[in-house]
């Protein structure tokens, strides 16, 4: 998007790192990166990127340390098991050239648990010195928090249940607001009215989505922005302009994303 | 994994861009990992990374410059659409620094589509001077190809079509093969045992993925690597193994990759 002369509110990022060789290998469908992107959003806070990579020491190290200065919070998701594939722990602590130590609180939960402390467990236990714990309430072994990088489960359940203890703890930015609508005109017929309003509203970000719903081509198009009165009007505009080329359908009410 | 003294072939790399703010926002479940990461692993081609990215110009010519020159193979899926927000083509062309040129076998194939070929329309005509068009068979609007790097569609049912038109312009890596069982023991009561296996057939990737399904807890245990033999004897110690402990079920039978 082009800036115009308006009030834009940069609002804080995010990088979601999801480390896993099963994701890369096809095996397993990602199902964090939407929900992650999608609780950020109602937070006001930009998903400006996202990682998947193996579990390789390495790579992880490189890739947390470069993605922890570029953006305001890194969130990472998988390999905080107890086999020898797990070993997001121990490259977050070498990220940060900390010791990996046995947590306390972290042994104290897990004993609440129903099973045997052995060694591969207490393995989920071990946190870089430092870190602050993020509850767990679907499991016993807990995620954790250093600095601005918070460390998750892969498994979706968990991951989701460790994000909602852990929200009061980000700083939200201002509440970004969206409004939708479905056109059942083919993308090519209405992308130069489109652009036209996408340079007037400047300011917002105007995203147009293809789609092919029972043979029948369409496009969503999404207006997002700060500012609630302006994603109104854009909406508005577009449903008009739309309207003249030959009709939109099933307008989603503008809706407020947070 | 630690390398023993097996012989082990490198396989070709690749990397996976994925393009579009609606991936990020979590407004769209992106689908085009998954399918690319199991159709290169049949090929024998390691998919190494990933990255979403949103539609900036900057941030694509960036990423797709660092990543030709990191991996044999560069994907992107999205943005070639004809709307004001899909840049994949001229950001691809700016990171080769190359002219962006109306390709004039792209504009015959659109010609068979029944639509007016308006402004919007043929700026899906435009590519890198010099690139390769990526046939689709699904819709008129072709991919491309410059060097290593091909730029698919974001549509998944118009990415897969075109994945499988220049699968023959890959180079291959050996054979990759897999094999897995589901064990009904939970993680920490394994992966002492496993870790164990793990070691000993260092030049084959042993991977753990914890699992609940109606209320039992368990693990599906994969093996993968380039030798058939090795991996048929390597999951038939994890099976001969988890028996002793409790016993595996579900095993599935060793299976070829590719």
């Amino acid at each position: 998007m082009r800036e115009r002369n308006v009030r834009r509110i940069e609002p804080p990022t995010a990088c979601v790192i999801i480390i896993g060789n099963e994701i890369l290998s096809g095996k397993t469908q990602d199902a964090n990166l939407q929900f992650l992107g999608h609780e950020l959003g109602k937070l006001g806070i930009r998903l400006a990127e996202a990682r998947v990579i193996p579990d390789i020491e390495d790579t992880i190290v490189a890739t947390v340390n470069e993605m922890r200065t570029k953006y305001r919070y890194v969130f990472t998701t998988g390999g905080i098991g107890p086999t020898h594939d797990d070993i997001t722990a121990p490259a977050i602590a070498k990220a940060f050239g900390r010791d990996l130590v046995l947590d306390a609180i972290a042994v104290q939960r897990m004993q609440r648990g129903r099973f045997e402390l052995n060694e591969a467990r207490l393995k989920m236990a071990h946190v870089p010195e430092g870190a602050t714990l993020i509850e767990n309430p679907t499991s016993f072994a807990p995620g954790f928090r250093v600095d601005n990088v918070f460390v998750l489960a892969g498994i979706p359940s968990v991951a989701r249940a460790m994000f909602g203890t852990l929200v009061a703890e980000l700083d939200s930015g201002g509440s970004i607001f969206s409004a939708n609508v479905d056109v059942f005109m083919r993308e090519g017929d209405i992308a130069k009215p489109l652009e036209a309003l996408a340079l007037e509203y400047a300011d917002l970000d105007i995203g147009s989505y293809p789609f092919s719903r029972e043979g029948r081509f369409g496009a969503n198009l999404v207006v997002r922005g700060l500012d609630k009165g302006r994603v109104a009007e854009a909406i508005g505009r577009i449903v008009s302009t739309m309207t003249e080329l030959g009709g939109p359908a099933n307008m989603g009410a503008p809706e407020e994303v947070a």
